[in-house]
């Protein structure tokens, strides 16, 4: 994808603003952020395929068949999920308890939590949390980034112009992520705001068709979360722009956030992105570049620059119903060959082990039997993801 | 399964016997094992799924057609895979000097080769290893057991009875395991023999169902080797048994192998045994068994012994194709239930997390919705295996 012009510091579309605040679900930091528009908007999510989803997930598919939004209310911490129809009540007084505090008809907020499982979301908190936050709402998307942190290290929001016929458009995205990441029709958490004027049925083809090619190839470590969701909201301020242009800037920004979203997986140390070219098809080569992403031993390698590159061969040929030719298959590790007609043709390289500790690793796998191609993005796997997942519970 | 006579030490069946040596493949330790039958057995065989398999694998395959074999060679440390033509000439080389120093036909050895992917087979070490083997060759399978190990901290072998009309025969299975263990259709290395009188289309039959049920429900890590190699070897010295008296020793082996090979899965502290009832049907159980078993969240619970009991909903539900209908969920922790109907039940309860730091962890899931029933193994995720496979082929 090509790489539209990033602004230098994130910023919002014209008539966005947010608020975090601190409300007490966390031990410390902000656990409570809200976004909203001036007006409604046209607007579109994806949400997690997980069979068990949260009860804001539940609340807002429902809420998602208007194809409209203005304001969305977000907590970190605690992800009311596995809470049953308790847990679904109070998903609802977490949406109207914003659409009270902005003056705006309830149907119009979309609630997300994220956090722990099983456990029951404190209400009253939020509740209170939202009291008075509707004055604290301001132009800087990262302030909203980080009420939604869990073990994320930086509050993570990117924004980039699209062009229309008088001047630009603005689309921003503020996410999290860290753990249990494997998207799956869905992502992490993701909100994306633009005020090009764009209808809710061409937001979600767009979504639809980035999310896909992007936030769903991305894996911290192969766990799908319950509470997955991309939900883009656009107000139409700064007028029509091009589909074409609307989507290659949504697809540059879908693409800098999972990058950012993968680099700050839980306890990981570098960007870990596999590239497969020459599959069958493009199926198959995406299922070949998330055998790759996913491996432990490929993660570890990363996690350790040890140019053990055998272990390329054995996360590609356990993609057992892909067509995979030993004799047609290749691999490079940054610009060094590794594999040509399925034989190792690098161990102890020094240039290799170099390459398997810069940011980011780049890996590529070319299978020399059709026209597929695809990207991964992951993550190394290291002595903190252990640390952090043995205890997150407990601390 | 039902639990047959297991020896209290392991020994061989009539017939069968077994060296091993050091021929400085490995830095320390034995590396080279023979195991061999006095007299020609009929033999079945599963290999890995993997598409990009050893050359052992792909000599192996064609050994295996004539149902029939009497001695194996395996050489730890250096796998044979990814190495080309040269590789599998090595392979044919590592089997003839086998058979040359037994003095028996080329077609009746089979060999294997288990360790890092991509580096040249020594043949000569194992060509000098081999000779003389034969005049060490005694009645203990723990030192066949023991030259076959990688990163595995002790030797495996297990042997059990089978009732004969006028005695007992013995079934005997060695094996190895520890890291890129996930085995499809085929397991890492295991070495199985019985002085009982079978022939190989009945062994094919028995392997096969077996291994569908114990090692191929393993998991370590997710990822599958290239090398996996489970082989039964029969020489009928026992005479008969009765086919159902068979498998039922198959089983109770292989189930207890596979205990012993997930619980020394690489930096394991822990056998993890997941059991699922109540799956649309046994497939289903299958695939939602073996994502409990394989998620690194999950595993990290069990390490910590951190009771974050609502990830086991996140990975029943991961399972997008399965049916499960949140309603009719429920869990539990060895003898405590934490989710009913859908709804986490428990947190922060001791008795969980106590349950959770036992050995082995028993975690039970009914997903209520059909007569589906399975059971997959698996350990912790651990530091240990973090610092393991960081620095594998360096050290």
């Amino acid at each position: 994808m090509n790489t539209p012009a990033f602004h230098g510091s994130p910023r919002f579309p014209i008539g966005f603003r947010c608020a975090s605040t601190r409300c007490g679900i966390k031990k410390r930091g902000r656990d409570l952020s809200l976004f909203v528009s001036d007006e409604p908007c046209a607007a579109a999510a994806v949400f997690t395929r997980n069979r068990l989803p949260g009860a804001p997930i539940i609340v807002g598919r429902e809420l998602m068949q208007g194809g409209s939004l203005q304001a969305v209310v977000v907590n970190s911490r605690v992800s009311n999920v596995g809470t049953g129809t308790e847990g679904i009540a109070r998903a609802r007084r977490m949406g109207a308890a914003a659409a009270r505090e902005l003056g705006i008809p309830e149907p119009l907020v979309l609630m997300s939590s994220t956090g722990v499982i099983g456990v029951p979301l404190p209400i009253e908190k939020i509740e209170a949390g939202l009291r008075g936050l509707s004055d604290e709402l301001q132009n800087d998307p990262v302030v909203g980034a980080e009420g939604i942190m869990t073990t994320d290290t930086h509050p993570k929001a990117v924004s980039v112009a699209i062009p229309t016929s008088d001047g630009e458009a603005t689309l921003t995205a503020v996410g999290k992520g860290s753990g249990m990441i494997a998207p799956n029709m869905a992502t992490m958490l993701v909100y994306l705001f633009t005020d090009a004027r764009l209808d809710a049925p061409t937001l979600d083809r767009s979504l639809r068709h980035v999310v896909d090619r992007t936030f769903n190839m991305l894996s911290v470590d192969g766990d799908t979360s319950t509470s997955d969701t991309c939900v883009i909201m656009a107000n139409g301020h700064a007028g029509p722009v091009d589909e074409a242009d609307f989507r290659e800037a949504l697809g540059a920004v879908a693409e800098r956030m999972t990058e950012l979203l993968a680099r700050d997986g839980e306890g990981a140390n570098r960007l870990l992105r596999i590239t497969v070219t020459g599959a069958a098809d493009e199926k198959e080569a995406r299922i070949v570049a998330r055998s790759l992403v996913n491996s432990p031993l490929m993660k570890t390698m990363v996690n350790g620059g040890d140019p053990n590159v055998g272990r390329i061969l054995m996360a590609v040929g356990k993609c057992v119903d892909c067509r995979v030719e030993s004799e047609r298959l290749s691999a490079r590790i940054g610009e060094t060959g590794v594999a040509t007609n399925g034989v190792v043709t690098s161990f102890e390289d020094p240039v290799v082990r170099a390459s398997l500790l810069e940011d980011p690793v780049d890996i590529f796998v070319d299978l020399g039997v059709g026209p597929g191609e695809s990207r991964a993005w992951g993550c190394d796997l290291s002595l903190g993801y252990i640390q952090e997942n043995a205890a997150y519970y407990s601390t």
